[in-house]
C-alpha cells in the first residue's frame, strides 16, 4: 500500500460516535424511552433531516446556528435552501400542518431523532444530537392533564433507568400576568433577562432591568421576587398572593400550574417542584414550561425541557391549534455519563453462543444448528472458518460471548455447549437449549 | 391571526415522509431486519450524518451527489468541508480505521441510517432514504463464508417480510481474470462498460467497447459471452470453460463463487444464482457481489447489493484490512409498496386501551388503572377531559383503538373493558385483564 493514500481519520468535533459496546447501552436507552412513550398511546414519526428554510427561521432567535445543506456542486437553480432541523419541535408544527386532514387529534407523536446545530464546541455541547421528543397538538382545546402527563412520562423512564430527576415547573402565564400587573409593557423582555438569574446573578439582572427596560430599582427588585419562589406543593400560590399584584393572566397561570401539580402529586414529592425562576428562552412558549436537573449531574444543566405552546402548527395553515411537549437530550445525558465512566458498559456484541467449526465441510451442519437456535430468538455466530479450536474460543473471549457450542465429534455423540464464565460443558439439544442468561 | 403568517408548507422533493400508520410499519420492518442482524451476531454502530469531504471522496466516481453540510453565518475559519455520507460503506470503514484499537476482528456491524444523494428527483429515487447495512470486516484474511453469510440473512429477512427476492452472485476475478486472460489490459473500464448491458443493450455495449476501449469486434463479442452466463447451480463452471481462456485470477474466482453457492445450496434454488453479467458500478469491489430482484418488482432494481472490498478501511491506515457486507434499500422498497397500496397499513396509534374519564376529579384513579396496566406492557390512554362518553368513544374509534376502559360508575361496581370491534363489554380486574390480541 503506497504511503501517500494513508489518513488516519480524526473525530469531527462536535459529532460523538460511540464504541458498540457504548452504542449497545444507547440501543437499550432508546428502547426503553421509546416504548415508554407508546405505552402512554405516543405514535412515531420521523421527519427529513432538513426543513425549508422560512419554516426553521420562522421564530427567529436561534438562527445563527443552523447548519444548511447543499450539494457540493450545485448549479444555481438548485439553489433551493434547506436547512437542518436543530429541534424537533418546528419540524413536528410543520408535520402537522402539512398532513393536517390525515390526522386524528388530538394527536399524540414521539419522535426520536438526530439534531444539528452549529454551536461552538465544547464540552457536553454536541453538534449533532439525539433528541428524543413527545407532543400533543389538538384544535382549539388542550386539556390541561397533558401539561401534567409530560413530566410524568420522562420521571418513569428515568425511573427505569435508574437516575433521579427533578422536574421544575412553571407558568408563562403568571410571569407574563405578574408583569402586567406591575405595569410593565414589554412583559418578554422583562422575562428573558430575569431568565438569566443563573449566569449574571441577582444584581446583574436588576442592573440589566434598569438599564435595558428603564425600570425604577424598586420595580426591577419586585421583578425578581417572583423568581425566587419555588415550592415542591401548591404553596408557591399565597407565597404570590403575598407579592400583592392582582391580575387575571396570573390568576389564570396559578390555577394551571396548581392544577398540573396536583395532577403530579402521587409522584415523590422531591421530583416535581414548582419553580416560578423558569422561562425557557424559546418565545414560543404560553402557558406551563419544564425545566429539569439530574439530581447527580447539575452541572449538565436541564436535560429535559418543554412546555406549552399555541399556534406554532396553526400560524402555518391559519388553524388555532395548541400543543404541550417534552423533549429528552438523550445524547447529552449519555456521553456525560460515558465521560464519567458511570455505566456498565453493554456487550462488544449481541451473539449468545459461538458454534465451534471443527472442519469447513461441516459448515452446512453448523448452519443448520444455528438456525435451530435463532428461531428460539437466540443470536448465534457460526466461526468462519475451522481453524484452531484455541484460537475460535479466543474470539468468543475477547467478544463477550457467554457460549460456545461444539458439534458432535463422532457420529451417535452428543452436541456440547461450554459456560465460558463457569467453564461448564455438557451435553445439550440443538432443539431445546436455551442460555441460561440471555443477555 | 394575521394573513401574512399563514404558510402552508408543501413537501420537499425527494425527501419522504411517511404518515403515522406508514412509519408503524417502517417500524416494524427496522425492527425485523434488526433482530435478524443481531441474531447473526452484528452489533449496532451509528456514525455521524457527516465525514470530512476528503473521506466521503476518496472514491472518486459519485462526488457531484454528495450534499455538504455547513452553517447558515459560517465565519471563514469555521470552513472545515463536512459532506453527508452518501452509503454506510464509506463512513463504516473510516470507523474501523479510527477505532482500529478498540474493536475485535472479525468485526461485525450493523448499521440502520438515512444517507443522503444530491440526485436529480425521480419516481422511486430519494435524496434522504433509510440503509440497512451489514459488514464483516478482518486483518489479513476474511473467510469465504462471510461472502455466503450476506444473502442468507437478507433472505431470512425477506422470508420474514413475505416478500419474495432473487439474488444475483458473481465474482469481479472471474470478469478480470477473463478479460485479462483475452489480452484486454483496462479490464475496468471494460467490466464498466459491460455493466450497462440493461441500458444501452448487447449491441451499445459492443459498439462502446469498439469505440472507448478500441477492442476489435471479435474481442468485443468475446467480452460480452461471460455477461450472458447464469446458473441455479454451479453449472457456470463449465459454461464458462466452454469459453476457452484460461487464467489465474478467472479460476480462483470460479472457485470462490462456486463455495459461496455451494454454502447456500440449502435456500430455494430460485433466490440464490450466479450471474455473470453483474459487476456492481463501485470500483471498490474486489471479489463477490451481490445485487437482487424482488421477484414481484422487477421495476424497482436491485435493493439489496454489496460485496467483497479490500483496503477500503485499510487505506486509511496502512492495515491490510479486507471486507463484505450487503446493503438494504429499505426506503426505495416500503416507497414503492406503500404508492402501489400493496402494504395494509399499521394502526394510527399503539395504544391498546384508552381509559373513559367519567369526571375531572377522577382522573388520579384512572391514572393509577392505567399505571397497572402498563406494568403489563399494555400501551393505554386516559381521555385528558370528562367530556361526553360518546364523544370519547369516538376518539378511540377513530385512532383504531381497540379496547375502552370504564372505571366503576358506583362503589363496589367492578371496571368494565369493551372490545369496540366485537362490541363485548364484561368486568374486569386492572390487575389481572389483558388484551386478547396486544397487536
Amino acid at each position: 500500500m503506497s504511503k501517500e493514500r494513508i489518513y488516519r481519520p480524526k473525530p469531527i468535533s462536535g459529532f460523538p460516535e460511540w464504541l458498540p459496546e457504548q452504542r449497545a447501552i444507547e440501543l437499550q436507552w432508546i428502547d426503553i424511552i421509546r416504548r415508554s412513550f407508546e405505552s402512554f398511546g405516543f405514535c412515531s414519526i420521523e421527519t427529513p433531516a432538513v426543513e425549508e428554510l422560512n419554516v426553521l427561521t420562522a421564530k427567529g432567535e436561534i438562527e445563527k446556528e443552523i447548519y444548511v445543506m447543499q450539494r457540493l456542486h450545485s448549479e444555481n437553480e438548485d439553489n433551493a435552501r434547506l436547512g437542518m432541523h436543530y429541534d424537533l419541535t418546528v419540524p413536528f408544527s410543520r408535520y402537522v400542518s402539512q398532513h393536517y386532514g390525515d390526522l386524528v387529534f388530538p394527536f399524540k407523536r414521539y419522535q426520536i431523532q438526530k439534531v444539528w446545530r452549529g454551536e461552538r464546541p465544547q464540552v457536553g455541547r454536541y453538534r449533532e444530537f439525539y433528541q428524543c421528543d413527545i407532543d400533543v397538538i389538538n384544535e382549539d382545546l388542550l386539556p390541561l392533564s397533558y401539561d401534567a402527563e409530560m413530566p410524568r412520562i420522562v420521571y418513569e423512564i428515568f425511573e427505569k433507568l435508574d437516575i433521579k430527576i427533578q422536574f421544575r415547573l412553571n407558568n408563562r402565564k403568571i410571569l407574563q400576568g405578574y408583569y402586567e400587573g406591575l405595569g410593565i409593557d414589554d412583559q418578554t423582555s422583562v422575562i428573558r433577562i430575569v431568565d438569566k438569574m443563573d449566569k449574571i446573578g441577582e444584581k446583574g439582572v436588576i442592573d440589566s432591568l434598569q438599564r435595558e427596560c428603564g425600570l425604577s430599582g424598586e420595580l426591577a427588585r419586585q421583578c425578581i421576587a417572583i423568581a425566587n419562589i419555588k415550592s415542591s406543593d401548591i404553596s408557591f400560590v399565597e407565597q404570590v398572593n403575598t407579592l400583592g399584584v392582582d391580575n387575571d393572566l396570573l390568576r389564570t397561570g396559578l390555577k394551571e400550574l396548581s392544577s398540573v401539580l396536583n395532577t403530579l402529586s402521587d409522584l415523590p414529592k422531591s421530583s416535581i417542584i414548582a419553580d416560578l425562576s423558569i422561562a425557557r428562552g424559546f418565545d414560543y412558549y404560553t402557558g406551563t414550561v419544564y425545566e429539569s436537573t439530574l439530581i447527580d449531574y447539575p452541572e449538565l444543566g436541564s436535560v429535559c425541557s418543554g412546555g406549552r405552546y399555541e399556534n406554532l402548527a396553526g400560524s402555518f395553515i391559519g388553524k388555532n391549534l395548541m400543543g404541550v411537549g417534552i423533549s429528552i437530550g438523550l445524547s447529552r445525558v449519555l456521553g456525560k455519563l460515558f465521560a464519567d465512566l458511570k455505566l456498565p458498559l453493554g456487550r462488544k456484541c449481541p451473539t449468545d453462543v459461538l458454534i465451534i467449526l471443527p472442519d469447513e465441510t461441516r459448515i452446512g451442519e453448523a448452519n443448520q444448528v444455528a438456525k435451530a437456535l435463532r428461531s428460539r430468538e437466540i443470536n448465534v455466530e457460526v466461526y468462519p472458518s475451522a481453524i484452531k479450536f484455541a484460537k475460535q474460543l479466543r474470539y468468543a473471549n475477547r467478544k463477550g460471548i457467554p457460549y460456545v457450542w461444539f458439534l458432535p465429534f463422532a457420529e451417535k455423540q452428543p452436541h456440547e455447549v461450554k459456560n465460558l464464565k463457569t467453564e461448564n460443558q455438557y451435553s445439550v439439544d440443538p432443539e431445546l437449549w436455551t442460555p441460561q442468561n440471555n443477555t
